[in-house]
Order: structure tokens, then C-alpha cells, then sequence
């Protein structure tokens, strides 16, 4: 889906190859990048660049290549860190104007030691809803990301920024976290690749947090393979150990219960031609009611979600405090919903989420897949939702729905671009894998991805 | 240890080779032990027998004797079960009156089915503390057990009946439950072996649950080697898969803060002997401060024990309402604290504990232990606990202290006896291990367990 209006998108696997076939210098390149975000016209997009930082990197990667010592795929190639990462000197303000006066962290996050001991260079940071806690990418500090879709979109949430920016082509590689959908809802919505992580894959040191219990890592970008070189990164690997997976081999459950409830029209039918295709190239599809879906949303109604009682804990003394009037009352007033939480609630959805997380990762053990659409609905407006608080919630809620189940039950997931609607707004198609069972989620999306995109363009 | 005025005690092993032998047939060894727990003095120690279940195992492993397919070690070995195991057809009464007439269990505990399939015969249940929540052992409703090793001592709890059945030689092998202590108190106290899995080893389904987060299985018997051979069989495991280790490559930690504070001299000077006869052996020791230790007593102090806040989830309802008169006082009100308890405290404790479980498991990961005296002192009187509700609540939380470290921590731990006091009350030595990593422990225990114990007897 090449847009006319955005700079040319390259995977990092193409900044790779052009640094590999000399056609470019690293160092050009990153000035280049620089110079591009520089001249954005979304000034929305970034809320922190790292020029010196990112030049040392760029001559360090350049002198390896020249030398031939390439540390690989990603030696060179840009990437732009969710606002919420700790990067050495910089207060980490986590899309917040409460934290521009923090102490600056006094260690890079391990994620970022980890990409960039493969070479990566740092651009900056990106923005993101305050605190992580939306899905739909709103900022009333510093601005929200447009959509480069197009009618003024909202860019999904919370790595609002990171969608964006990859989608614009500025930087082929940006890093989120995923509580409830952050990284696979901006993938979306802007017509991207997200992975989002199970639990316990990547480091989380340096990571700002929401929920310690939901919060995963993950990363936006262009390509299923791109995805798979940075969580070979991320992990310390020198490179990746996937084994690229036959499409025969996958089989996969379409859930009949929940996540197909108040679908858009175009959202349903760019999914069910994917999954046909899939099916046509010998995929082996089951739809079934999967009542834990259900079930979550009802625990979710008795006792409040985990995520509120988490990030109410968290930013109690700020949301209870003066400081809120400086929040985004969309943020400050959803966290203090938690706040009349009864321990035995949170308690008893604790242990009903070890309980089905358990149940469900057994029943997706012998490789199972589930594949449903990543959100249900395209892009909203950014001015009708920032015209109406009810309807930003209702809204918010839906966006939310289909991801956070991923979340609840320590799946991991990859949403992959299967089209647009009318009016060109991206559908995703998500596909999920049990607790731990990243490798083989990873090595059937890279099998996947073409026949899931093709009609796409 | 022997002891003049109890039966002669035999540990699985030596129950196996009487078998292996022909000396018993199972059949006649499984009737002599239900006389013998029938005709014991102490009616308090069993709430349950099942002669018939027990009959029936008994008549398989004889046959499978007979023609030379025994299941191993194992095979025709008696089991008593704490109460809070489910046993099918019985209500599962978990040292309560409240639960006499629950609906009876529609299927074993899995641990049961576990060890039943290794050939052990299911003698009945033991008895606990009401609802395991307390590490003295005594309880109202079904008589306190009395410590075999005279002057009306408290057996330790919650696996009270475990530790008495296992010293007093009525049963080998007793399968407890360990939330703060209730193995390897008891253990101590009875002067056998207690061993304690780290969290995930062993199946929970079918035990009735304290504390989700912390609640771990147990085994109570006579050697490490039998615990080592439950362990496997606890695991599915046809034999176990561990490997002597040598004492020459023991490295342990002895910490030397919080766990000798208060000790009795018997108490210290067992341990020390114990510890110098290891270092004569070669083992390598290391005496030094852990802050974890101090932070884990400041975190039960400043947020309330994770085990209180989640026991009272459990129990609200029965502590809260008329149920509570028909409960052990001491049991009622403790858990009755945990109710002012906000959740933002709960979160925070339960945050600080993942940190502090992460760091600690990478102190250990290299094959380091951590060695003191599993309680700070002997098993105190009974008459003294039962007259005084505030003397109780001191002891009951001294008595806990060493040990619940390990819970906090996720460590594995064995206490392995090694002498007594003047007046002939065992005392226990406590040797743990990082989560996970159970079979250097049993390994090291292993190699450890004789000179340990050689000035014992």
C-alpha cells in the first residue's frame, strides 16, 4: 500500500540491502532521517530527537560496514522508541507534560542497549496517549499524530507516534509497548505490521509502566521479517533462529463469540477474504465459540480490568492530586474509575486470569492459531472524538475490545495489514498464539503475510 | 533419631526393599499400618482413613509384586494426605468444621492421581491447621497432634498431622502444603525431613488454596532420598533424574541478618556444628548480609503479608459472617486484619515481590544455596499457645519468620534435621534454592544429609 503523499518506505531489510550494495552511507542515511523528521509536517509525530546520538551510532555502523563488519540486517537502520523508554540523559516523559521535569534516566532501557548492540541507531522518541492508557492516541500536551490515511484519522493508541512514523516511511523500525492493544491497534489503524510480544520475551527494565501484570513490549514496522530480525535483537540473538513455516501446516481458530460483535462492514469482509485466501492455500481454518472470550469481558464488567487497577495504583497521588488538572482528563479521569476497587475484586480477577490463561494456553499448545480482525472498526475521526468525552470512552472501549483479550491470556500476536475500506482506512487482520509461543506465531505470520496482503495493495 | 516409644519407622526406601525382599506382602503391610493408625494413642494426628481405597491399591501392588512388574520404590508405599487434598467421594474439609458437609470431591487432586500411579496406596488424610493458616498447628475442631517428642509440644503447622504421622513412623511419606513455612515447620519441629517445591513444580489442581500466589506442595518424610523419589513421581517421572552432587561443590550463603535474630542457643549451636561439619567436608560457605531479608519483613510490616490479603479474599465471606464463630479464633481474626487493606497496597507488595523474586533467583543462578536453621527455636508448649491468644500471635509469627522468606522468594527448601536441645526437641536445618531449581537442591541435600545430621542422634 504505497500512499503518494508519504516519502518512500523502505523495510529495514531494504535499508540493509542498500547499505550492502554501497548505494547509500549510514552516516547519509541517518542525516538524511534526521533531516526528514526535521521537516515533517506532523510536528505531532516525534517529542524527543537524539541528533548526536543517532550521528555517533550512524559513523560507528558506517565504519563497520566499510571495514566489512556488519553486525547484520540492522546495522545502521534508524529506529524511534515509544516516548515511555529510558534513554540515558533524557527525563522519560511517557506522553506526559507531569514528567518534563523528571530526573533524566541514568541508564539506556535494556531494549534499547539491545538493539543498538545490533547496530541500530536511535533516532528519538515517539509520541504516545499519556501514560500509555488509551487506545486511541489522543495528546493534548504535544499534539496527536494525524493519520496519514487521510480525513484526519486518529493514529490509534497508545504508540500513536510509532504508527505514524513508520507509516510516513521516517524510520523503518519503532518500539511500543502493549497493554491492551498499543502496539497492534496503531499497526492497524495506519496499515502496518505490529507483534506484540507474549510475556517475558523482551526485557522490560526501562520500560515505564501501566500494568506490571499486562504490560508486553513489541514493535511497528513494514514487514513480518523486519519483526522478526528485531526480536531476534531484542533477545540478544545474533541473528533469528525462525524456521519459516508451510501455510499447509497452520491451523487456526476463528472465534464465532465476541470479536466479530459491531464489526464494520469493510473490517469483516477484508478479514473473511483473507482468510479465504489462506484457506485456498491449504490453511486449516476451525470457527468455534471460544466462551473464554466472553468470559473475560464479563470479568472485566464484575470486578474492573486489571489495566485500571494497576495504573490506578500506580499514579494514585497524581490523578487524586492537583497534578491532575495538568493531565489529560481523558487519562486522569478513566484511571480514577479504579480507585473505588475492592482488593477482593482484584484478587479474584487475578486468579480467574491464572486460571484461564492456563486453560487457553493449553488448548493453543500443539500450535494452534487464532486469527480474528485487529480492531473492529477502522480509524475514527480525531475531531468527533475530541468534541465528545462519552462518546471518546464508548469509542475507546470498542478500539480496545478485540486486543486486550491477547493481553488477558498472554498471547502473543501480530496484526497484518489485509486492505482498507471505502475510503482507503486500514483493516488488520490479527493473528495470535499461546503464552510463549512466539517462534511459532512468528514463523506462520512470515508464511502468512503475502497471501494475507494480496489483495491489500 | 529413633525414639524408644515409637514403632519402628522405616523410610519408602526401607519399605521397598522389605517388598523387593519378600519379607511383607504389600497387602499385609498396608492392614498393619491401618491397625496401626487405627490403635495409635493420638486420635487427633488422622481426620480421614480410606480402608477400602487403601485395600484395593494394596491388593494391585501386590499382584504387580508377585509377577515382577513393581512400579518402583514406590510401589505399595503408604501415603497420608494433608487435609486440604481432594480425595473423590469425600468432602474436603482443609482442618475446618465449616466444610463437613461441602459436596464431596468429584475427583482426586492431581498430586494423588500422580502418586497413585507411581503404586502408593492412599492411607487418609492428616491433620492441619483450619484452612493451613497458621505454623503451630493447633486446632479446635479435630484436636491439636501432639509433637511425638514429649512434654506436650505443638507438632507445627499447618501440616501438623503430616509431621506427626511421618516422626511417629504411622505413615513414611506425607504430602503437605507449604504457603509460609507448613512443611519445613513441622518438618523441624517433629525432627524429620520437609521439603518444599518452588512455585509450578508440582501440581496444584485439587488442593484447597491459602494464598494463589504463594502456595506451594510439599513432602514430609525421612530421607532426602525419599523425597527425591516423590518429587519424580509428583512430576510424572518414571525414576528421578537427579544427580549426587558432591559436598566438595556446595557453595552456601548463610545470611547474617533477620534469620538468627531472637535464635535459641541450641538452636544456633546445631546449626553451627552442622554448618562447620560441612565446611570440614569441603563445602564453601559465605556469611554475609542479604538486605533482601530486612526488605522482605519492612514490606509485611508496611503493605500486610500477601498471604493475609489473599486468604482474607478467600475466606471474606466466612470471617465476616456467623460462619466465623464455628472457626479457630486465632484463625477468624488473623485473617480478619487483611480487611483494611487497600488495594493500591496489595499491587505495590505484590510489584516489589516480582522485583525482588528476579533479583534474588539471579543471585542464586549460579548453583549458590542459602543455609540457617529452618525456625528460630524448638517447638513451644501447647497448654502455653492454647491460654494465651496474644503469647500465640508473638510465637506464631517467630515461628514463621525464617522460613516464609522462602516463599516470599520462590525458593525451594528442604530442612534436614540435625539434633535437639537439652530436652530433646529437634531442631531443623534449612537449606533453600533459587525458583527453579529444585534438582541442584535435592542434589546438594543429598550430598549434604549425613553430615548434617551425624551428630543428630
Amino acid at each position: 500500500m504505497e500512499l503518494s503523499y508519504m516519502p518512500t518506505r523502505r523495510s529495514a531489510v531494504q535499508w540493509a540491502a542498500q547499505f550492502a550494495a554501497g548505494e547509500i552511507d549510514v552516516t547519509d542515511a541517518i542525516d538524511q532521517t534526521l533531516a526528514a523528521v526535521e521537516a515533517c509536517d506532523d510536528p505531532a509525530i516525534f517529542t524527543l530527537t537524539t541528533p548526536e546520538r543517532a550521528h555517533a551510532a550512524a559513523r560507528a555502523a558506517s565504519v563497520r560496514q566499510r571495514d566489512g563488519r556488519s553486525l547484520g540486517w540492522l546495522d545502521g537502520v534508524p529506529v524511534a522508541w515509544k516516548d515511555l523508554f529510558d534513554l540515558s540523559g533524557h527525563p522519560t516523559t511517557a506522553g506526559s507534560r507531569l514528567l518534563t521535569d523528571a530526573p533524566p534516566a541514568i541508564a539506556d532501557a535494556v531494549i534499547v542497549t539491545r538493539l543498538e548492540a545490533a547496530g541500530m541507531v536511535s533516532i528519538g522518541r515517539v509520541n504516545m496517549t499519556e501514560f500509555a492508557f488509551s487506545g486511541i492516541g489522543l495528546n493534548p500536551h504535544y499534539g496527536t499524530p494525524v493519520n496519514p490515511h487521510g480525513q484526519r484519522r486518529v493514529p490509534g493508541g497508545s504508540s500513536s507516534g510509532s504508527g505514524v512514523a513508520v507509516a510516513r516511511g521516517l524510520v523503518p523500525i519503532s518500539i511500543g509497548t502493549d497493554t491492551s492493544g498499543s502496539v497492534r491497534i496503531p499497526a492497524a489503524f495506519n496499515g502496518i505490521v505490529g507483534y506484540k510480544t507474549s510475556g517475558g520475551r523482551w526485557p522490560m527494565q526501562g520500560a515505564f509502566p501501566l500494568s506490571r501484570t499486562l504490560d508486553t513490549l513489541g514493535v511497528l514496522c513494514l514487514s513480518v521479517l523486519d519483526a522478526i530480525l528485531v526480536d531476534a535483537a531484542a533477545r540478544g540473538l545474533a541473528a533469528p533462529d525462525i524456521r519459516r513455516e508451510s501455510v499447509r501446516h497452520l491451523r487456526v481458530i476463528v472465534p464465532t463469540n465476541v470479536v466479530f460483535d459491531e464489526c464494520e462492514s469493510a473490517v469483516v469482509a477484508n478479514f473473511e477474504a483473507a482468510l479465504k485466501r489462506l484457506e485456498s492455500a491449504g490453511a486449516y481454518v476451525e470457527r468455534r465459540a471460544l466462551p473464554v472470550l466472553d468470559e473475560i469481558l464479563a470479568l472485566n464488567a464484575q470486578y474492573g480490568p486489571i489495566v485500571n487497577a494497576e495504573a490506578y495504583a500506580l499514579h494514585r497521588e497524581r490523578v487524586e492530586g492537583e497534578a491532575a488538572a495538568r493531565m489529560d482528563r481523558r487519562v486522569a479521569s478513566r484511571m480514577r474509575l479504579a480507585a473505588a476497587t475492592p482488593l477482593s475484586a482484584y484478587i479474584a480477577i487475578m486468579e480467574a486470569r491464572r486460571r484461564i490463561v492456563a486453560e487457553t494456553a493449553a488448548m493453543l499448545e500443539e500450535g494452534w492459531l487464532v486469527a480474528y480482525p485487529t480492531v473492529a472498526h477502522v480509524a475514527p475521526s480525531i475531531d468527533e472524538l475530541e468534541a465528545d468525552d462519552d462518546l471518546f470512552l464508548r469509542i475507546n472501549m470498542k478500539t480496545l475490545r478485540n486486543t486486550l483479550l491477547g493481553n488477558v491470556l498472554d498471547w502473543c500476536g501480530i496484526s497484518i495489514p489485509n486492505g482498507a475500506d471505502a475510503q482507503g482506512m486500514p483493516t488488520g487482520f490479527l493473528l495470535s498464539g499461546g503464552p510463549g509461543r512466539d517462534d511459532h506465531l512468528l514463523a506462520s505470520a512470515l508464511a502468512a503475510e503475502d497471501i494475507i496482503r494480496s489483495e491489500a495493495a
